[in-house]
């Protein structure tokens, strides 16, 4: 049976902390630092873009936010492993709770009033 | 064909934010400071334990931190969507590039040499 | 001779830690942790505004980005404290680097080309 | 009269925008983001170490460190005075509003109580 892409990159990101002994450094307090520093180096391609600007990226911006895109999902499927998490149930589980939180009638358009997907 | 689980998540983002009219505020510059700011809310429940105590989280803190790592995920899938990017790709091909950069054998055991995974 | 204000700030904020035992806390790591979560927290207030929104807070908006701005004073000043760094000294001398960096001429309008102050 | 160090700044980084033209990129959404993105690069540079090692810098990374907290200063200047609050007052005010949600008879010693300085 087929792994799921998740957990084909969570045994290979196993094997890459463990071939290097890196996992004395991966404690879940570090871990969460460093994604929270990968997701800082996203935003900072963003920063001084216009609205419109951040939806027409150059090439070469692109090429630096896909990079950026995936060390954010490396860390946090690294972190997910280290405190037992699915990520996918867990996911699944936020978006109903969101949807009881942000009824589609009343949300509607409004920016103000949410501050979750 | 079944899609996979991010590409169902990705779906029902999608018609998530199409029902509650806030695709306008889903600008990729919005998306990628609301995926910092979840990363943040995710090292907050860490900034002050030991490194143990960050391994063995109460189950209060547990489930914080489950839903804190579900929404980094959410924001994550919706940013990539908004920028065409396949996360899985993506992921896979960082994990190449960080091989190269970090050989095992020189690597191994040493946190001042790496700042990635 | 007169204190500072910022070296006032500092004084209070040592006793404050000395006077609830929260010293063994505040080491630099968990310090730089904190202030991160705090001007992430700042951010949220920012995330869904369109630049114009963003200068024109309503005042509910302006007295909780008046409250984030503080604790980021606060802990940055807690901080340098612990690695006895000062700021107003370090600020100079960074402003000093960008001037050489960024020349008034070159730099003029252009937003792609900076990254810094 | 002689303006306090945290003013000279303002007014250094007022001249520092107006020469390059930047005060069109100075939205405080913008300054915010910058500002998150500057802490988190003084983060950076803790993530791996481990508490002792955070209060033992090698001079290098003290030299990269006293860089980062300068610019997350100088950005909180800026971003301050865009939105015309003046930080010690808030800071002083926010100190205040610490101390009685921290009486120091029931916070001693106790890290997960509390969230603030």
């Amino acid at each position: 049976m087929a792994n799921s892409d998740l957990e084909s990159l969570r045994d290979a990101l196993r094997e890459f902390a463990h071939q290097r002994d890196w996992d004395k450094f991966h404690t879940p307090k570090n871990l969460a630092a460093a994604l929270s520093v990968e997701a800082a180096e996203l935003l900072e391609h963003f920063q001084w873009l216009t609205p419109e600007q951040s939806a027409e990226l150059t090439s070469e911006a692109q090429a630096g936010v896909r990079e950026e895109l995936a060390d954010v999902l490396l860390y946090l499927i690294r972190l997910a492993d280290k405190l037992d998490v699915d990520l996918i149930e867990a996911a699944q589980a936020k978006l109903a709770i969101n949807a009881r939180k942000y009824p589609a009638d009343k949300a509607r358009g409004n920016a103000r009033k949410y501050s979750e997907l």
